[in-house]
């Protein structure tokens, strides 16, 4: 049962927010001086890891943004209109795609974006100078959420879903995750697992029973949705969060993207992340220990395991000498390779063990 | 309600076929002949349109794998395996992943198949020779299937879905489609869309009561299991198909794969196409009539929709001069295009004149 409730409407919490902006603008034209805005850098050198956090985060570097520039006067017209748009969704308690609102602003007076990545770096610029995410402003990426298996169940505006029967392919979480609340849940850990072949196998020799778990599939590099989930998971229902992912680098990174946020995201980690969370993947010790099937390491394989050495997400000294026994043994698995040794194999050895 | 029931059980005549091929493996060795097995060619020759059932199949041509051969020896071999595999699935009501049975196959008498390219084209042999789906033999691919949402109850191996009580996601069509079983249905049509994108606002729009539809995510190309759905949902509940989808060639594309099947799959087309599936998706002509955003054909596309106007399953004349107009006007459109308009402007006013 929730460990934690949650308090706050998000939406009502970013709505305050843009009519706040404005009110502001409003308040500069009448006194005839041009609206500004401030928005903190996204710049590389304004992403710093947070060692306390453990995850990154923005700097102190901030931007202003103004309609005196004639540069600037444009863009901040059009954001005005993206901040005019989110209010009209939050009020009429809809949402859309970021395609959707690109698509819109071709109505717009102030014309449209031509290119989605303007429209997309104007809501970046909302999220991080008003310190919401894109899904409390009504905005949605088009990309699935993770699939559950497993004793939980929740409420989605008035419509309640157990993640036990809702089919074998399980609840799909939501791109408005956020508005999900969390009803019942049974289950005592989550074990996120990188591919959906991983995921059947698991709900097929029920796991999740055996477990007592979530079973989550990321479906390769996690959907915000599903950072979002394990997050408030792992904070809301107090759940650990396992993560099982192939052993090799994209596997590791699908993990560490969990566990301390992209750099992309860092002006929203604090929402995403979930530091406490425990890779359980495959590890070059493993590869050696199960005689697993292998690929040799590509070159790309390579240079992304050395650059994994220098980044400080990985370096604590279990992460610094199983990618240095990797590079060593030049070989990497699938977690699916387990099968080798018969498809129950992994729920009867390797998760136990791993678990332990 | 289900106009027509399923009447076989599909994995059961499928362990009917892999036993019969042991037996006579085993009567070709007591009489110290050399086993043999006769497989459909899969090679571009033998993949003819046919034009009375309006999708791909494969023609006469059959190759002979023998035992006797040296070369084939280890094939035919790792073939025998792959159907005691398979068998052994049926038996045991489990299935597995084509990368699991890759792994499987390391642990073989015959050894494994070194790369997964191979072990899958022993897969496409025991379908094709014994015509039979991979899904029936237990071997799945590790896609996800669809969403849905709209008025079905199924039965999932005793779980019973309700797709209007999955989630706002919507219920996902697992990749064992074929052991679903459809309990009630008060819908009067599909309304199959390419994007997920599409597939939120048709939802979130109430599209499936308004229009009395099974609202599907396609998910851009459709997996296997969401062929099998729509085929199903035409054949057994007597539900048209309407596909909606993006204005360029790969939106045609995905259209027509569920309507005739792709070249690739001839040998099971039969159980994948929809013939009288119907593209309502957008067109070079809704691309002016709607004054819609679009986007500049690239040098792919135009290639592409030139080799459409040679292909069989484009001949009849709207999709000609479509097809023409639209290389004339060098100009695509997405199906999220129309938000310039409003977001339930495809709502109010596309889809109930394409649909009318």
């Amino acid at each position: 049962m929730p460990k934690k409730k949650k308090t706050k409407d998000p939406r009502k919490e970013a709505k305050k927010k843009l009519v706040e902006f404005g009110s502001e603008v409003l308040e500069s034209i009448k006194k005839t001086e041009p609206p500004r805005m401030k928005v903190p850098s996204r710049s590389t050198s304004n992403i710093l890891y947070d060692d306390k956090n453990r995850f990154y985060t923005l700097g102190e570097k901030v931007g202003t943004r103004t309609a005196a520039n004639m540069r600037q006067v444009k863009k901040f017209a059009q954001t005005m209109c993206a901040a005019e748009f989110c209010r009209s969704l939050i009020d009429a308690d809809k949402t859309a795609t970021l395609r959707e609102m690109y698509y819109t602003s071709e109505g717009w007076e102030t014309g449209g974006f031509s290119d989605q990545g303007r429209s997309d770096k104007v809501v970046e610029d909302l999220e991080s100078a008003f310190g919401v995410k894109r899904e409390d402003l009504g905005l949605l990426p088009e990309e699935d959420g993770a699939s559950i298996f497993g004793e939980l169940v929740v409420d989605e505006g008035g419509m309640e879903v157990n993640a036990t029967e809702a089919g074998r392919a399980g609840y799909t979480i939501p791109p408005t995750m956020n508005d999900v609340e969390f009803l019942e849940c049974d289950a005592k850990k989550v074990l996120a697992v990188e591919t959906m072949g991983m995921y059947h196998r698991l709900v097929q020799e029920e796991a999740w029973d055996q477990f007592d778990a979530l079973v989550v599939a990321l479906k390769g590099q996690p959907a915000r949705a599903t950072r979002r989930f394990l997050k408030r998971a792992n904070e809301e229902l107090g759940l650990p969060i396992h993560l099982f992912t192939d052993g090799d680098p994209f596997g590791f990174h699908i993990a560490m993207v969990v566990i301390s946020g992209s750099a992309k995201l860092a002006y929203i980690n604090h929402e995403l992340a979930v530091p406490d969370a425990k890779f359980i993947g495959v590890t070059a010790s493993d590869i050696e220990d199960y005689d697993l099937p292998t690929d040799k390491l590509r070159e790309t394989d390579v240079k992304r395991l050395k650059q994994l050495l220098d980044d400080p997400r990985y370096s604590d000294d279990t992460w610094q000498s199983e990618i240095k026994k990797m590079l060593k043994i030049g070989k990497k698995a699938e977690q699916q390779a387990f099968s080798k040794y018969g498809l129950d194999y992994v729920v009867n050895e390797y998760l136990p063990s791993k678990l332990s």
